[in-house]
């Protein structure tokens, strides 16, 4: 298969991450990232992985003003004799996007065109946050990069497998009809990729395999994968559901919103405090980083300490929750940036939880630090793995694979 | 001890359910209901014990348009020479009555006195539909019974024994503070009944073992009990979180209700739906109760199996879970009303789950209608048993000893 160069595009409501990868081998080029796009302290930053060259602009007269001229800084800076690594934007072959919600209509990535546009623009509705500003990277992509074909891949494709007991709610059929307010599940993307991941290094086809993998991040999810599938994950209808996340509650009783509600507080209102306010920086009071967290609980503060457990038992929960769906489980994989870095938060999921298989080796998992590994004992029934999550690879093979078939 | 006639009450707001017993031998005299309190079709209906003998009376011109007049019907019938069994109101020694909504307040039963009327009567806010009820119920045995002790029990009490990373919502501390929002779970009576029966029967202190108790009825909820205590239950600050049941659709991404609400719905008119339009009957279409969903399910009907594969689903996680958090569970136990009859929803509960350490005996399982039971394999690590649960039983006992001590 021909080598191509893929240009890796993740919009949020102000940032643009990118990176620029060689596909199939996955070579990385570059990876680069604006930030507070529309704001006057909007900045780019990049580093060239050849030699670790940096490079950073900020916003002087607002030229990062929206996802257009941020992306026009972005050309720039790939295209710079100095910095760059490209000598023309004809180079590259094809821009891949990252798409939050791809609803029910998509189980797999898929080429850019009017219909797949019309698509993510219904979706708005579900992903108010997320879907507007991957709509703007696309037209930005399109307008400044015309000839290129373009894909996107969907953080909730993945989960499209779900059976229906899994992903339906328990609430009347017409608002799940009407309203499509059912499971989707996110982080599709990082579960599919370190399950993809973990097949490889054992050596064992995907489809063999029964998994539970934890993305530990500021966002959090656990998916349990059976025969190489996702069978149901903890988030729901929006990345809300499931776990104690860095602001965001995950699992509470739906009550609490119309009880707030009965006291004065708006809808909207509501949803800020349970998406933005909560979560560990909600139970702590101090911070949404779990590093913080933790330095909060080791000196003996009870907040810091409350937001820690109820972090660590929520995990606990979910993966008791998806032993017992699954029956059996081959393998439970960390990764994310909390669950690659923090052993304390690894050893302290997989603490007593020898009734359901998992025995952790507390020296291996200490090593591992951001670097992939096997952390449990011999006779661990589950096997424990840390592996590093590549989104952006995921997505650039995604844009390769099916502009290739 | 000296025997002690008492009277247990159970208000809901359009029902009064009550039981004679004598303690602490728990002989049941006499049980009976009045229905439709304050319709013009109220009636009620009594069982003597002794011989069966049954009797009903109808509204005829409203004489039982609230809980004091009803209460009024049930002494009649109580003291009737014909099918009563007290010759003499002032033969009861003490009334009992059961409260669902106890707040942080109580970890144990108490006798009603002028603080506890207080608490009640705060916590209506938590239990709207509830609590009102069942203080109407005091009020009416204050003024009809008015020299005899009375005793409360709380649905609640049970599990304020949870940790704080248990009960806490990863929301802002302040909402916890400023409103109580945290979970309570209910069902404490009938969970800490048959905690308490089992270690009767297999003859080992309470305070020795780790259960996992499933009250599965129209309300139903799961209990992780460690050492004797509850130490998780899937009900929250309302019975609406957790578990999917006939009418109430348990956990969902909270981020419906304000999805919802943006969509033109009121909040409580949302509260409404996810209450009583949900669960079996929003999934199925047709009705709340298990025995039609199994019927529908067994016709092939698309709506009823996806309603029972769901309620099956959501226990098998909160047993998962529950195991993965109590590290070594010995016993599972079924109760309430699908819970003790229907060994069909046993049997798929407990399907493909040995890698949690439960085995079950099918042929065990069919034979257990209604009766006690062990329902496992000899060589299953988790005793699987169906105990009927005594909630009177239990009010009466709590009310006896709390009066003798």
């Amino acid at each position: 298969m021909s080598r191509k160069t893929i240009l890796v595009i993740n919009c949020g409501s102000s940032s643009l991450k990118y990176q620029l990868c060689l596909m199939p081998d996955g070579t990385n080029l570059v990876k680069g990232n604006v930030e507070r796009i529309g704001d006057a302290r909007a900045f780019m930053t990049q580093k060239r992985v050849s030699d670790n060259k940096e490079y950073r602009v900020d916003s002087v007269d607002n030229e990062m003003k929206d996802h257009k001229s941020a992306f026009k800084e972005v050309m720039k800076a790939i295209l710079s004799p100095d910095y760059g690594v490209l000598k023309d934007a004809g180079e590259i072959d094809i821009v891949s996007h990252r798409i939050v919600h791809g609803g029910e209509k998509y189980s797999d990535a898929a080429i850019v065109d009017e219909k797949v546009l019309a698509d993510i623009t219904e979706l708005c509705d579900l992903a108010p946050l997320h879907n507007p500003a991957h709509l703007q990277g696309i037209f930005a992509a399109e307008e400044l990069l015309p000839k290129i074909p373009q894909t996107v891949t969907f953080d909730t494709a993945f989960h499209q497998t779900m059976p229906d007991y899994c992903y339906r709610y328990a609430i009347p059929e017409d608002l799940y009809k009407k309203f499509a307010l059912r499971k989707y599940g996110f982080h599709g993307t990082s579960h599919k990729y370190v399950a993809e991941h973990l097949a490889r290094i054992i050596n064992k086809p995907l489809e063999s395999l029964n998994l539970i993998t934890c993305h530990l991040g500021n966002g959090a999810s656990v998916t349990a994968i059976q025969n190489g599938k996702s069978y149901d994950t903890s988030m729901g209808v929006t990345p809300l559901e499931g776990l104690v996340m860095g602001t965001r509650c995950g699992d509470i009783d739906p009550t609490v919103v119309p009880y707030l509600c009965s006291k004065g507080y708006k809808p909207e209102e509501i949803n800020t405090i349970l998406q933005k306010k909560s979560g560990l920086l909600g139970l702590s009071g101090k911070g949404s980083d779990m590093r913080d967290i933790i330095a909060s609980a080791e000196a003996g503060e009870e907040n810091g300490l409350l937001a820690f457990n109820s972090f660590i038992h929520r995990v606990k929960k979910y993966i008791g929750a998806y032993t017992a769906e699954l029956g059996r489980v081959d393998a439970l994989i960390f990764t994310g940036g909390i669950g690659e870095n923090s052993y304390k938060v690894r050893a302290a999921i997989c603490a007593n939880m020898e009734s359901i298989g998992i025995k952790i080796d507390l020296d291996e998992n200490k090593k591992h630090i951001g670097t992939e590994g096997l952390l449990s004992k011999p006779d661990s029934s589950v096997s424990v793995f840390v592996i590093p999550t590549n989104e952006e690879y995921q997505i650039a093979m995604d844009g390769y694979r099916i502009t290739h078939s």
